[in-house]
Parts: C-alpha cells; structure tokens; sequence
C-alpha cells in the first residue's frame, strides 16, 4: 500500500496508554517516519514510564484525563484485562474528534465491552491487533521497525465512524505495517489458531519438563530445536492469561480439534503404522515450508 | 574442554555414510580443524552424494566396502531406518582397529541392532548423537560451525573399547562439541521429552492448522511466535517417522506426561480458574527464561 499512504497523515499529539514494546514501538516508528508531533506516556508503571521517556519513546508522563483532553489518538497498548476500566474512563472525559485504538490480542471481548463502557463514542473506537513479538515486553524492547512489513488486523463494527477507522490505517501503514480488516469473531477464531493456542501447547510442554524429576538433565541436552519451539512461552504470564480469558471459546474449541489431532498421530504410533506417521509428519513439513516461502517469514 | 584436547588426534581416512547435514558438517569442521585427510562419501542418493562432492565436504564416493576397507573411522549419518542393513554389510568387512559410530537421535534400538549385527566388532561401535540443527537437510545445508558450543551425547556400552570412544571424543571436540556420556536408556528418555516430543507437538499443531477449512486465512495472520512453534515441524519425514519408532515407548510414555499437563492447563481455562492459568504461565515463563540463560541458548 505504500504508494496510496496518505502523505498528509499526522497526528500533532498521540497518548499511549503502556508504551512497553507494543506501545513503544509504535512511538519509535511514527517519529522515526515523522508522524507525530508530541506523545504522551500514561500507565501504572512508573518505572516503565521512565524508562518510555529516557528512550525518547514519550515526551511526557500523562494522566488518563489529560490525555483525553490532549491527544487526537490515543492508543490503548496494556493487558486486555485492563481495558475495561480504560473505556470506563474515557467515556467521561473525550471529545468527538478522539479516536480510540488498541492492541489486544483479542477481539469480540473487547469489542463488546467498548461498546458497553464507551457509549456513544464506540464509534471512535477502532479495535485492532498488530501481528508483532509479543515475547519480549517493555519499552526497553521497543524498536522503530517492529511492525516492518508485518500484519496488522483492524475489526471495526459497522458504527466504527470511516474517518477514524483511516486514520488508525495511516498509523499502522506509517509504522511500515500491511492493514488487514476482518471479523472480529473470525479474528479470534483465526488468532486462537495460529497464536493462543501454540502460546497454550508451548507452556504446556515448558511446564511439564521443568516439572519432571531429572528436569536438569533434560534441559542439560535441550537445543536449538526446543529454543525455537518454547521460545512464546517466555511471554508474560499476565498478558498471556488475559488473552485466553478473554479469547477463552475460541481457544477450547481450537484445543479440541487439536486432541483430536494429538489422538490420531499417538494411534499411528502406538500400532506402529509407520505409513500413517510418515504422511502426518510429510503434510505437515510440506505446509510449514510453503508457508515460510509465502509469509515472507523464509528463514 | 578444549585445553584437554589431544592435539596428536588426526584421522587419515573418514568416511561418512549419508554426507548430508549431519555428516557433512562433521565433514567440513574436521577439515577446518586439519584433523583429517582424505573422506570418502557413501551413500544411495547420487545427486546428494555429487552435492558434497561438489561442496568439498567429501573428496571421493566409495562403496561401504571401499569404507570399511580404507578408513579409520566410519560415521554413520543416515536416517536411524537405515542403519541395521549397514550394521550387517559392515560386519563382513571390518578390521579390527577401525572404529564405527553413528548419529542416530534414538540410541537403545541402534545399540541393541549394533549387538546383533556387528557381532565381535560391536565393541568398536560408539553410539553417538549430536544435539543440532535437524530442521534442515542435506550437503547443501552443511558447515563448519554448525556443532560449535552444541552437545554430542556418546552413550557406550561396558563393551566399548576405551580407545574407540576417546577417538570420537576427539572427533567431536574437533568439532567444537561438548561430549556428554550417558546410559543409552536415559539418553533416550531426555531426548524424546526435549527432542522427540516437541516436534511431534508442533507436527500435529502444524497438521491441525493445514486442515483446516479456512487454512489460508488463519496462515495469513501467522506470526514470528507461529513461525518459531512450527520451525521444527520442518524437519525430513523419513528422518522423523524413524525416529519415532526407534524411540516409540519413551516417546508415547512422555505424550502421557503432556496429556496430562494439557489436561489440567485445559481445565484452568475451562474454570475460568485466572489464578491457576497465570500460575501455569508462569512457571513456565520462569523455566523457560532461567534455561535461555544457563544453556547459552539466550538469544
């Protein structure tokens, strides 16, 4: 989409609610690209708000009120457990022309509950998701081209206002990301697949080899093929928890199809029908290396 | 190690049966060190044979008969399906001062094979297994690095004559490997826990997704945490499907360990327990964080 951005895309003063890496990230790129005049830090964390404005990620430490008073976009970039009561805020303080954006992981949740607790700015709101390292977290992680030719999913309602909707599609563009618009109960059903739950069978894993008896000597012969598959589950406990609460339906029902697949391969197995393991384990290389080629994600 | 190393150690003649990956960055690492002359390539795939040729991996392609006639040490670098039949051909040839060892990922069955096959030169055989880099295949994938700082497990027998295993303690060191000494049952206990299981987890997570109705959709919002779970589901078939069924009981008696933890992670979630999920999370968090940095493997 590069040719069609919208050169005139600016936004003089932009509040960030958590700018830890997502938050941040989007700070370093939009001034990185110049698009942005001040932006303002709000959050819980004092120590990470320091650390947001020691790297120049924000210019200021803000408080909700203010930042409804001040910015024209303001970005909702914490846990999605703590979006209600941001919502809840927001509601008293904003102007019309404010548009509301955030990062949650999940979409039907949030959607929901910004419909109940924005009232009749819900349609300033634009729900979003960018597709980016959530592994690591805060402003220190943060880098100006974290969303560099990633994905970023938008799921406004039908009484999402347009002009909002383009304006938080010019900040991902300008942050060098491609805008996908979609469902936001087929983007919970697609992250539940493709995010949660590998987060989910990734814990998993982790949790049961740190739990075992001679847990040293295994973790002793772990390589680079167990770093690769456990890296997610270094993510935070409490993002993560919030995500599957919040995705919570999605998520089982991803997991049943995913014991019924766990079943079937442990058959093949158990009665030795080495064909059957051979074509479940050739179909599943083959889709991997096609999507590695497609994705853009070749290693 | 490496002040220990015997700096005498030198082998005249190498040959690698299956110069792919494995072999042949075993290959490529021993010429950098200097610590070989000529290596013959054995092997059925003509073309990957040529590859490593071409490569300078290997200098010659021989028959096993040539190997076992003109080299020192044999290293057995084939799919662990392959190796019985080898055992078998090399029986009739061998000297007694040349030494056999393989790379196998499964070590009970190999040594058991071995016991039966070689016959009175199974004390020359030391069952070994290094702990790197399977995603990719073939000579065109080989180097010189690739066992710098990695694990090499060995996993001798009472049998095994000291000075066949201090050979390839050499070998590997050359390499730049750790060697590590285990009980062959206990090597395969670890291993299908760290190795096996996870690239059967990510197999079936990366069959579940490809199945699906709406693949293309879910595969368009994949993301690095997705492109690093399935890495490892990559991997060669033939090379997979052996290992599982060399290793079979540990392996299905670890999928019980997992079912169980998937079990109880599952049920946390279907409670709406937020308490025992963010427990689960971060325990394995933790695990993960603290193995990152003991193993070397911090990225």
């Amino acid at each position: 989409m590069g040719d069609s951005q919208d050169t005139s895309f600016f936004i003089p003063c932009l509040a960030i609610v958590g700018p830890g890496l997502i938050g941040g990230s989007v700070a370093a790129a939009l001034k990185a690209a110049g698009k942005v005049g001040q932006i303002l830090g709000v959050g819980r964390d004092a120590a990470a708000l320091q650390q947001a404005q020691q790297r120049g990620l924000i210019d200021q430490v803000a408080s909700i009120e203010q930042a409804a008073a001040q910015a024209q976009v303001i970005l909702l970039a914490t846990p999605v457990g703590a979006m209600p009561e941001l919502f809840a805020q927001l509601r008293k303080q904003l102007g019309p022309e404010v548009v509301i954006t955030d990062v949650g992981s999940t979409k039907q949740t949030i959607v929901q509950q910004a419909k109940e607790l924005l009232g009749t700015h819900f349609a300033q709101f634009v729900p979003g998701h960018p597709i980016a390292g959530a592994e690591k977290s805060g402003p220190q992680a943060a880098r100006a081209d974290l969303y560099q030719g990633r994905n970023v999913v938008l799921t406004p309602t039908k009484l999402t206002h347009d002009w909002a909707q383009q304006q938080i599609i010019n900040l991902w563009e300008a942050c060098g990301a491609r805008v996908l618009l979609m469902d936001p109960q087929e983007h919970d059903q697609v992250l539940a697949s493709v995010s949660h739950v590998p987060h989910f069978l990734s814990s998993v894993f982790m949790w049961q080899v740190a739990s075992a008896e001679n847990a040293d000597l295994r973790l002793s012969v772990a390589g680079s093929g167990f770093r690769d598959f456990t890296r997610i589950a270094e993510g935070s406990a409490e993002v993560w928890r919030d995500i599957f609460m919040s995705n919570k339906q999605a998520v089982l029902q991803e997991l049943q199809h995913i014991r019924a697949a766990f079943a079937q391969a442990e058959e093949a197995l158990q009665s030795s029908d080495a064909q059957s393991l051979y074509e479940f384990l050739e179909r599943a290389a083959l889709a991997r290396r096609l999507w590695a080629t497609r994705s853009g994600f070749d290693e």
